[in-house]
């Protein structure tokens, strides 16, 4: 069984005041603010495996989840609690690896890792993480908030991460995961995230883990609307450097941890927020149906056909 | 694959006030309270057995484990976030009594289920439950906080869990669960954590889920002190309504989630409190050793040789 995890003891200046060592964590809320709390699992064989994702990809991943979670609400990370279940034979160097990349995330986010479990796993890993934030009351950015005429937008590009898996999949050559950092390394858009909540630009998120045809209609459901959205203006991924991806990843393809959000019609967005690039790609409609404009001009239902992992 | 548990919405005038639907759920946090996160893993063969525990004792034992974190610091739980892992051929009915036995518990202690993770599991049921919970700022009991010469005290009794687990392992008899409800539907002393906080009669706390022995020790580590122990003080359970357990049990034996808090010697600890059995079972010492007095007035080390779960 690999050693226990370290976690942070807390401090008197830190968010987490109590880590590790006692019945449970206590952390300090920023005055006037809520907290955010979510929970992701990443499980082997569904969201990741061993003979493609490198041990730091896996911990990197694990977090960017929770705190791109975090990010679609506009809020700012506080800690994360590990939970891991991991096999009797798994090396101590995959864990410690494991935990270098999880860890080096943290760090650049100022997230203490306060607490967890673990526990030996029969088969496979299997990690949960819990990410806590925080956000000025009443000022979380929820997916309810879209209304029909605002313009829907993403940060970044998409389907990169979903065509570097199709790429493993092919089993047609070896990586060097740098190139294809989208699907290794992705980057939770957090300082965006607060950007649009300060500014008040976005008037509902989600972010994009699932694919955008399955995240919008998410978004949509919850605000009780229809969208729009423009075949050509989504801004794909380029890969390994190289070529634009398809249509297919950019689509529905999951993982890519960008910002789906919308902002009123009368909003002035600006073209890059904290470095990230914006794309307007289209609008929020009446009544309930999801439409894909293709370049033709033509119209199409637009069916949310979101990434269901790869299952083994 | 058994279907999606039921999370709650969340509401405006609820500590959740958004729960399931959106990337991450809102909880509001009292005024000048600090909140409070414990996460536990459940896993069958190591912490339960389909063929042992009936599936409402499972889903109760879950919770109840988390409960009994924020309790042991004198918190309130606000909301619970539950990640299942479920095997692809478990029953839709063991998953809904699953849920039903920790929906009452929740309930009872008005903690809202807010959200959560579901997967299919390659092998067994994994639940990893988050309690997050509230307390007045600066006011979390600790386990650092006890010093030689306060008193140890114990909750209720101790020893019923490990017993009736004894009982199962020996496969001689059915058993009525509520006959053994220490064991099947531990109660999480959430009350008395509140009044020995309110009151301010604890000094430091923790709950009793490793078992005594090895509780203690962790207290005690945290505080820098020592402990003795008297044998004859311990309150030990009656399994069955019958006889008192083993001083082993009682004194290695985990999972019976009661509360094990040091006082000053000042302090006058009641007898009951919220309902609740209090007894001094001993003092904390200065040095670092555990020692237990014998009945016939011997010292002997006190080895934390405490509930390590039956692993198959």
């Amino acid at each position: 069984m690999p050693q226990p995890l370290r976690f942070s003891k807390g401090g008197k200046n830190l968010p987490v005041v109590v880590g590790i060592g006692d019945d449970a964590s206590v952390l300090r809320v920023p005055k006037d603010h809520e907290i955010l709390v979510t929970t992701d699992f990443s499980l082997e064989g569904i969201h990741f495996r061993q003979e493609w994702h490198p041990p730091e990809s896996v911990g990197h991943r694990c977090l960017a989840r929770g705190l791109s979670d975090v990010a679609a609400m506009g809020g700012e990370p506080m800690a994360a609690f590990l939970t891991l279940a991991l096999p009797a034979k798994l090396p101590q160097k995959w864990v410690d690896q494991f935990l270098r990349g999880l860890l080096k995330l943290a760090k650049r986010f100022n997230v203490q890792l306060a607490g967890g479990d673990t526990a030996e796993s029969p088969h496979g890993v299997m990690a949960d993480i819990v990410v806590v934030g925080s956000v000025p009351r009443g000022r979380a950015i929820l997916r309810s908030g879209a209304h029909p005429g605002d313009r829907i937008y993403v940060t970044g590009q998409l389907g990169g991460s979903a065509a570097a898996l199709a790429l493993l999949r092919s089993g047609k050559r070896r990586f060097d995961p740098k190139n294809f950092s989208s699907h290794f390394f992705p980057e939770p858009r957090i300082e965006v995230g607060r950007v649009l909540r300060e500014k008040r630009i976005a008037m509902s998120m989600t972010d994009l883990s699932d694919g955008l045809s399955t995240d919008i209609s998410h978004l949509c459901e919850e605000s009780g609307c229809g969208a729009e959205i423009r075949e050509e203006a989504i801004p794909r991924a380029r890969i390994d450097k190289r070529r634009e991806v398809d249509l297919d990843p950019a689509l529905h393809g999951g993982e890519d941890y960008e910002l789906l959000f919308t902002a009123s019609s009368k909003t002035r967005v600006p073209n890059r927020i904290a470095g990230i690039k914006t794309t307007e790609i289209g609008e929020i409609t009446g009544g309930r149906r999801l439409t894909l404009r293709k370049a033709s001009g033509v119209n199409v239902t637009l069916e949310p056909r979101g990434w269901e992992h790869f299952r083994s």
